[in-house]
């Protein structure tokens, strides 16, 4: 049988179903998220919380003309099921396929990407005010989730809304979870509203006012949203205090008071946010018995949603275990992440030092300054934010920490390509970012056992420190039964040479014993070092080589502009050495998503591109050598 | 006569002292705050405004046990010159003298630093979780002024601090003013309390009854105080909701009230939060008069309060004007500022287009965010943001701006050195962290008239750019009639020459016009070059004196680690040339406050230094000439 899915080829097609054909549809669509994902991987828990809530705002507005603007956009897979996209969605996350997030060249109904949390409202108010200034008649609406108004650039924004447009509607989807369960005052507050009996009450009684009311001539319709929007209407002080009018809490999965509500919101004309309770993985009883599992994930079984183990650690599980054997012997050591428990794997750290662990919200901004209080009493804060996210605190990082000297330890997971996430989850800044940064130490860890050493190196530093390792599993070397401390800014000889040194940075250290062996196949005596700092900069072991090789190789997992090799250009040049250096690293364009090998080979991240380079100066390599052998 | 101020050595001096001789003394501080900063130029407005405040905070807390957390800063003066430094005071901002803003290196008693807004209870939460997790008994009192409040990290640590700590005290001093007067949901929220009548006449009875009541038995003065609190205690939803407990509004210049309230939260085990109302200025009509002008000023008449106009337009008022002529003739252009409309002089802007002009609070995130959401619908959104605030957007920049290649242009006043304001002000960073993203443009203005040229540019430019000017007056060279566009990408040569090639950026051009006539003095034929574009750098130009001379120079107003001289390298090293590349600019450290002058000769950023690193090319030049020739 055919499906009604299939036919749906744009937004348009959506407005024509009755309720029940729009119910059953949402069937379909759970079934496809199921199906799909399970080989594809993806955010699946949030996706299917939100399919009635975006059937029904694709029911009430027109995109492209009406705006949606999604936080984060991870939710986004049903729009792009009903967007033009459906034939496409198997390539999901796929190479050359759709993006896991909402982008802006894929589709001109999605009107803006996103990838980080907190960005909704501050866009959706800048197209409102656009829309404005232009005389324009569109609706702008903002999908944010609880968890965003944990980050503080949504209230820097709902401290801008009412004082700049009449017009915006903010969907603030409730599910009380961002990756992990919510914490704060926030969360506390929004459960309050959700849980309050005469709430409950009075949202029982509007359903039950919309069941028994009939008619359907418009105005009717508009009478009755308008009476049922009251009766739920909450006297919701905080947001109410911030100029927007509040509506809620609704039950984000049922249709009809979705777009009777959509529909009545459409008709004010002041900025009004809509409360909607949403169960995150409805629909799939093993993403709602595992919430944190099936917020994001790889292929599955779509029966039973068991996934592979991997079988061996992740770096982010090898971090969160030597954090917690740091903290058993040194009572100073904290663990602080952004909503991120689970990403970086300290929820293991949790439960055997819970005093000593925080999450703080989506805020990375307040994490980093958070620990540059802690340090300023002593304390040794391990931060454990994502090389990207990370991005959001350079400020503090500046200001904070490094300037006061503090010893911070930022624990940069998921530093280099990410891969299947794209654009806004590749960690490729942060040597450039961080390096110009006087006091920080930047290590690079290019082995499980190494990032152990490292972390054990920044608990004993007395000042600010980085460290960046990437996503998933390394080469699963065996952790030694104690660290060691790594002598700050020493690199590591993995061997020597005379004719080419090759400095292999963290995850491309393999890579760099690969161009080894091919170099030394070809006559060419290979030297093969370990930087493990890109701050400091192992200089004299630059110096050793530059003195004698006649050309030096960098590989980093980063962008070219600014990274490590551009470190070892300016020592070579400041010590006024004449040996020319082949860097390999990403170019200076945004990385789309895909595999991480493909990416690599397709932008010049390898060995054979190393070769290429290395052409010119190994033939006078060669030269040189006839002439003086 | 012998000042009482004279006689406060430390905090403990202020703690012996009567009520009527706390007003005295509150009025020679007054006058010394006055009289000094009318020479040394200083946050005049700020400080005036907390001088019982930081008495009272003084009288009931013991510092350095104790911890203040100023947010910002700048209103500390007080603080330093009841905490050991008033010898020094007349120091403040000078070269090797106090700085203008805490330092934990400068004393003990500044438990905290800070320049950036927004920081003070995130770092105050840190220190209150790290006294409990260490069992101490110490208060952490953060001081914030409603500014702050418009900052979302304040917010992200208000979602935090009831979950984290019992103890924790947050005054707001409300003067209604961040820089300019305070805008948004949040000003209008506390104007309301404060204006509300019954909160007027429950503050006004709870005076009357402080007045009233007699004896001083410790217990009396806690029971006086609770009473009093209560009295005073409004349901201010908005902080209850997130878990602290609101006292206020209270007069910020009742000595005997603040002290009586501290004494009361002192015994509180809850986070609480006080709000004082001040005056900004107090005690100096001028300052009073004319709010914006005596936020932060160089000296002044102490009579008076006039100042000696500079008579050349700064290069914020070149900026402000030229986005006037701009917006003139296009209307999609809209200007933006993140509470800095007087720093900027955007102010200028604002009376010509209202409709286009957004001050949107000290809110650099959701600024850059909103001007990607205006992008997105067509419009040019010129975000007016200091160097070193914009690091604030590092992320949105990334994320928002140049991963969807919108228009957005940042105009970076105070890039470079800012001299008396110190490393918290210094824009010393932006070419490193902006260069390593791919689809930024970033300019550097040498002159007025290329900063209006680079403006117009900007506008025509169809993804994101950045311009970058310095703090105060540049050459005064007069405006073309009309600003032309820069083809991007292109250097400009101000003189060719055949032995060495020098590229002066920005406000370093003059400089490198210096060394070349020293230079050619010495018989050097060189070559000066104005590179107008760190990104993209001019790699024709690059290779054209790259092919050559004998060796390069560049200057930057910017760290060296990183920075523009790094691109140069990349280039020379990419295109496979060999020519030594000597480096002016700012050493890997933070930048003590002083006179640009003097920091630029103590920290090698000179003619003299350029000279000194040039010997050893210099010479070998010199040879391989009397060996060609």
């Amino acid at each position: 049988m055919k499906k009604r899915l299939d036919s749906i080829n744009s937004p348009s097609d959506i407005k024509k179903l009755t309720i029940p054909e729009l119910t059953s549809l949402s069937e379909e669509i759970r079934e496809r998220l199921i199906l799909t994902l399970s080989k594809t991987g993806g955010h699946l828990g949030p996706n299917l919380g939100v399919v009635e809530l975006t059937l029904a705002m694709h029911y009430v507005f027109d995109t492209p003309t009406d705006k949606f603007v999604f936080d984060v956009s991870h939710q986004a897979y049903i729009h792009k099921l009903l967007t033009g996209r459906r034939e496409r969605f198997e390539t999901m996350r796929q190479p050359a396929g759709l993006n896991g997030f909402m982008m802006r060249s894929e589709s001109e109904h999605d009107a803006y990407g996103a990838g980080h949390a907190g960005t909704a409202l501050s866009a959706a108010l800048g197209m409102a005010v656009a829309r404005d200034l232009a005389g324009g008649k569109e609706h702008v609406v903002a999908l944010a989730g609880d968890a965003a108004f944990t980050n503080g650039i949504s209230f820097e924004a709902l401290n801008n809304i009412a004082d700049q447009t009449r017009r915006m509607i903010v969907v603030l989807n409730d599910n009380e979870w961002s990756i992990d369960r919510n914490v704060g005052a926030i969360a506390r507050y929004l459960h309050k509203i959700v849980t309050n009996e005469r709430v409950t009450h009075l949202h029982d009684s509007a359903s039950r006012l919309l069941e028994k009311l009939g008619g359907k001539t418009a105005l009717n319709v508009v009478r009755r949203a308008e009476e049922a929007a009251k009766g739920m209407l909450w006297p919701s002080v905080f947001f109410e205090e911030f100029g927007l009018t509040y509506y809620g809490p609704l039950d984000g999965h049922n249709l009809e008071l979705l777009i009777e509500t959509f529909q009545f919101l459409k008709t004010q004309d002041r900025p009004v946010l809509l409360h909607v309770i949403t169960q995150k993985g409805r629909g799939f009883q093993p993403a709602l018995d595992k919430q944190k599992k099936f917020h994001g994930l790889g292929p599955y079984d779509p029966e039973t949603g068991e996934t592979k183990s991997v079988g061996q650690p992740t770096y982010s599980e090898v971090f969160a275990n030597t954090l917690v054997k740091l903290a058993d012997g040194n009572d100073k050591v904290v663990a602080i992440t952004a909503a991120m428990p689970n990403g970086t794997a300290l929820d293991l750290f949790r439960p055997h030092h819970p005093q000593r662990y925080f999450d703080v919200g989506i805020a990375e901004e307040h994490a980093v300054i958070f620990a540059a209080g802690l340090a300023t009493q002593g304390f040794k804060p391990f931060c454990a934010i994502y090389s990207t996210f990370l991005q959001r605190a350079f400020d503090p990082i500046v200001h904070d920490v490094c300037l006061q000297n503090l010893p911070v330890v930022f624990c940069m997971d998921r530093g280099g390509l990410s891969g299947d996430d794209g654009a806004t989850h590749h960690g490729l800044f942060d040597i450039s970012y961080l390096r110009s940064i006087p006091n920080i130490v930047h290590m690079v860890a290019s082995d499980e056992d190494e990032l152990a050493d490292m972390l054990y190196t920044a608990m004993l530093h007395e000042g600010p420190s980085a460290i960046r390792y990437p996503r998933g599993t390394g080469p699963d070397v065996k952790l030694k039964a104690h660290p060691e401390a790594i002598p700050i800014g020493k690199a590591q000889v993995i061997q020597d040479g005379e004719d080419v040194a090759i400095f292999g940075l963290g995850a491309l250290l393999p890579m760099a014993g690969e161009l080894a062996t091919e170099l030394e196949s070809r006559g060419h005596s290979t030297a093969v070092i370990n930087p493990r700092f890109a701050k400091p900069l192992d200089r004299e072991m630059v110096a050793k080589y530059a003195q004698k090789v006649s050309v030096m190789v960098t590989f980093e997992d980063h962008v070219l502009m600014g990274g490590f090799g551009s470190a070892v250009l300016e020592a070579i040049s400041e010590m006024q050495f004449d040996v020319p250096v082949v860097r390999i690293g990403w170019p200076d364009r945004f990385i789309e998503h895909g595999k991480v090998d493909q990416l690599r080979a397709r932008h010049g991240v390898s060995v054979e591109a190393a070769l290429e380079k290395l052409e010119p100066y190994l033939k006078k390599a060669n030269r040189s050598r006839l002439v003086t052998r």
